[in-house]
């Protein structure tokens, strides 16, 4: 199994380590120190062993970070973890409202309350960006002193876990579409095109799809933590643990070095050197002594997003394996004595599921499962101690993927366990049609997330609903299941182009009752050219995902001709697809969930 | 008759007056001078003695600008413009593509190819605006310099007319919705709120919105031509021709000054001083020699957006009296031999028909009347040379509108004269469709333009088809009919607001064959609250133009029941309000005309 449901936070620790801390601090000759959620690779999950803020505060939420002074110890959250946050931390730590209240406002507050003003900031270098500690710097002005210092968590933390040794493999070339060379030379000749000599990789998923390579560092995204630099010859300099690497070839064109190398490599390497500010580590900007720094986007994050033929034939295939498990998981879940199940019991059901296909090899986020009012926390996980107990009547909303080699999957479904009332049906329905809409759309290419994502809410809107998250993410090929650049989203301005796969998932969210999410997998693809077309490139969208939505959700009456014609035809196509990699009793509760709506 | 048909441009004019400008440099020095289209209040429209463009050049778009050099002459236009400008001026211009070709690298190249790096460039700095400048600046480097100069066209305009001296009138209070004395309190409030001292006003409808005037110097705005500064304490310094200003009583708070005592009073302002660099001249910038110069907005812009009441009170009765006008113009049209007239017949009668009402200030644009091809000619304006026979067959596109006191209006309507066949009919229901899209929108309080374009694009997206005009703009009040600073486009950010006037015009243009377009004005306002809405402020769109949309035009089947609903219902709406206000003969049109889709 996978997924686990313990309760990993543990206030009680809490203030022997920031006691331990502040006489770092004090020796260090600071007074604050900064210690961010994040690694040196910026990406949503960490490794145990960089896991500081939770070994610290006890918080063990995705994203947020502490500032700690001598008689305060701020700890920043978001709007999805300000009620976690204050079971999982002891009284010697601040929750602070975050973004509400910046960072900068807040040190220079604390320090002027401290008679500090001016006072010495502390922060390891490797774990916030070249843009976060220029903006940090800019906005603190004289009223603080940003300070790279060793990262003093780790000299208190004793049983700090070794870095992750997974095995890394080659990812193959059919599989990727494209070998490693031929991705090595485009990157290295878009780097020539800006007259850069090299650019520093820091992010692992970047590195890996340049590489064709796959690891096993971190939970949830298959990949190997390392560093790079990739210069305008196509030659690559990779700094990485050598023993991961024993199962991998890379060829003459890809050097091996331990990470141990990395900032000496930084210090040598000459001529123009790209860094993408908004994810290399300070560290990396301060190590780059004999280069001239250019800042610019790591050229690897756009191709990446747009999937090559053989990544999208994986995705198709890799849609079809798990839809056929969640088909086999929604038959199960429909014979079951509702009352008799919890939360928990419904995810550990799904992983069984997935992990039947012999092809799982791994969840690609821990399965959101909230039932009834549970649902409507969007950034729901259930633990033992949330766990809830299924009731006759319950929406149930289940967000779930797995990680294959061929591709790397996100569904959510929303089902009634047995009747739900008119009010969440009209909703789902809604929020049925803005998921339809945005399947049904054509647009000239240029258009970005933020020209689409209102189609999506209008039918919500217009009964004054609305939710309160972008429309999509991007996903990547058997790496993050939240990939950038591009999103469904107001504040996305990427023009979509075609390969890119991103999620659908309109939802509406009614607090202490329920929560609906409608969520499949689409990929952008060229639409055919109609008759009279003008519109030179057209793009559509081409769904991935095949899995029943649940009809009894659904109020007909409120659809268009075209939005029954959508959902009858998706339906029809669920079933030619999927009933065929299914058992006997699926196949039979496949036909009845993909029959026609009305019928 | 507002409206006139004559081409104005004279090329043969150009050479000698091209001549005696560059004569004027050679004794100014310089080795380059601008001359803009705009006059220094950076209007639509300019009055006759600053049309120094179309003097000198020939060309009259409503856009563009010539660089003369002592060996080229460039005349930049945009897509617009690009084959009028060809038969408006002589061969001693050059046109130039703008904005594909920028002046500053244009001005380089000339320069570089005369031998004359670093060259004067001279500008009347009353012309252009402080941001235009630095940029232009800015991206000249060291290339050229840039240097304000007396306008070295009006030196050589032996007979350029006088300024504009229409007299001004008072905008009652009544129709303003609030006394000049409430809105000035207002905007003075923000400017302490902003911590200005003053604001520098230099556009006229934002001048008659503070004091509730208008003016007749510039047809289709009714407008006068001004200067003012608003200080902080609610008191106006206005600048402006006092003999137009007989019929005007301002009251203390509000002292009158002759134009020629505007650069002093500048000159003489102290303190922290606002202007705003996207419309205000250089000059202005320059002139503040004691004050300590802020850039902001115009603090009247977005109040003036923002209707009253009673503005929008006005504009209903406004449109009601206008669309009556346009039902007896398409019941007129109805009756005639197609045949038998040009466009310019159609033009003259619709301006015969606003006539008739009794209550026509002016027309708020050249009527665009463009049958077959013509229509597919966005700017299209016609004139006794490029007019056009009528044929049944044809698809006619007639853009119009009216200055009423009550308010502006702003109306398109496309139809066939006879059977148009099957292919423009689809189009035009999926500009329809698009239309309709806007006009049933609901949205959460804080979306701007750019979120809510593309709803009128995706009917005609997925056949292929697009517009390339923004969906709508903002409408004034007995003003201006193009008014900021909000629009319907993806390049807007301003968020709408209640009592905002947009205009709501998709479009498709067939290039060869006809062009569609369908606008109404729309008022944004405040929807009712649904039941179990979850959405705190929700706003929608008050339709204020009722006039038929040609039922022969509409592919009925390709509609959803909510879009014939829609349209339906503004038809018995349409009929409803304007049947009491037609002749005998014109109701009897109406009531076929509004009858409901498939009856």
């Amino acid at each position: 199994m996978f997924q686990t449901f313990q309760e990993s936070a543990d206030p009680s620790q809490g203030p022997d380590r920031l006691a331990a801390l502040r006489a770092e601090m004090v020796a260090a000759g600071l007074d604050a120190f900064l210690v961010p959620r994040a690694d040196a690779h910026q990406g949503e999950y960490v490794a145990d062993r960089d896991a500081r803020l939770a070994w610290l505060t006890g918080f063990t939420g995705s994203a947020g970070f502490a500032a700690v002074l001598a008689d305060v110890a701020g700890v920043f959250v978001d709007g999805r973890y300000r009620v976690q946050v204050r079971s999982q931390v002891a009284d010697v730590f601040s929750p602070v409202d975050w973004p509400e209240v910046q960072l900068q406002d807040w040190l220079k507050d604390m320090l002027a309350a401290g008679k500090l003003g001016g006072g010495k900031v502390g922060f390891d270098p490797w774990l916030h960006t070249v843009d976060q500690v220029a903006k940090l710097r800019a906005s603190l002005g004289e009223d603080a002193e940003l300070i790279g210092s060793a990262n003093l968590v780790d000299r208190i933390w004793q049983d700090q876990p070794a870095p992750p040794a997974g095995a890394a493999y080659p990812y193959p070339d059919a599989l990727a579409g494209r070998s490693s060379a031929e991705k090595r030379a485009d990157c290295a000749a878009a780097l020539r095109t800006a007259g850069h000599d090299a650019v520093v990789l820091t992010l692992p998923d970047s590195i890996c799809w340049l590489l064709n390579i796959r690891g096993a560092d971190i939970a949830r995204i298959p990949v190997v933590l390392c560093f790079a630099i990739l210069h305008s010859d196509g030659q690559v300099d990779l700094f990485v643990d050598t023993a991961k690497m024993a199962d991998v070839t890379l060829g003459d064109d890809v050097r091996l070095h331990g990470p141990e190398g990395f900032a000496s490599a930084l210090a040598a390497v000459t001529g123009r050197v790209r860094i993408d500010a908004a994810s290399a580590p300070y560290a990396v900007e301060q190590a780059l002594k004999q280069a001239e720094v250019c800042y610019g986007d790591d050229p690897c994050v756009m191709p990446k997003a747009c999937k090559t033929k053989a990544e999208v034939d994986g995705s198709r295939e890799a849609h079809l394996r798990d839809g056929a498990a969640m088909c086999e998981f929604l038959c199960w879940l429909d014979q079951q004595e509702i009352a008799t199940l919890t939360e928990i019991d419904v995810v550990t059901a799904l992983e069984g599921f997935r992990r039947a296909t012999n092809a799982l090899r791994d969840i690609s986020f821990d399965t959101i499962c909230g039932s009834g009012p549970n649902g409507a926390i969007v950034h729901y996980r259930v633990t033992e101690h949330s766990n809830r107990k299924l009731s006759v009547g319950d929406v149930l909303l289940v967000d779930s993927g797995g990680q294959y080699l061929d591709g790397t999957t996100d569904i959510t479904r929303t089902v009634a366990l047995g009747d739900v009332g008119a009010e969440p049906r009209e909703a789902f329905t809604r929020v049925l049609q803005g998921m339809i809409a945005i399947s049904r759309l054509r647009w000239p290419e240029g258009m970005a997330g933020r020209d689409l994502d209102a189609a999506a809410r209008i039918p919500l809107w217009r009964a004054g609903l609305d939710y309160a998250h972008g429309t999509g993410h991007g996903v990547g090929a058997y790496l993050s299941v939240h990939e950038g650049p591009a999103r469904l989203s107001r504040v996305s301005d990427v023009a979509l182009r075609a390969g890119m796969i991103l999620s659908n998932e309109p939802g509406f969210y009614r607090e202490g009752a329920y929560g609906i999410r409608i969520e499949n997998l689409i990929v952008v693809a060229p639409a055919p050219h109609p008759d009279g077309a003008t519109i030179k490139s057209l793009l559509e969208f081409e769904t991935l995902t095949y899995v029943p939505i649940d009809r009894a959700m659904i109020v007909a009456d409120m659809l268009s001709a075209d939005e029954r014609d959508w959902i009858d035809s998706y339906h029809a196509k669920v079933a030619e697809l999927i009933a065929p990699r299914l058992s006997g009793a699926a196949q039979s509760w496949l036909a009845n969930a993909c029959a026609p709506l009305g019928s």
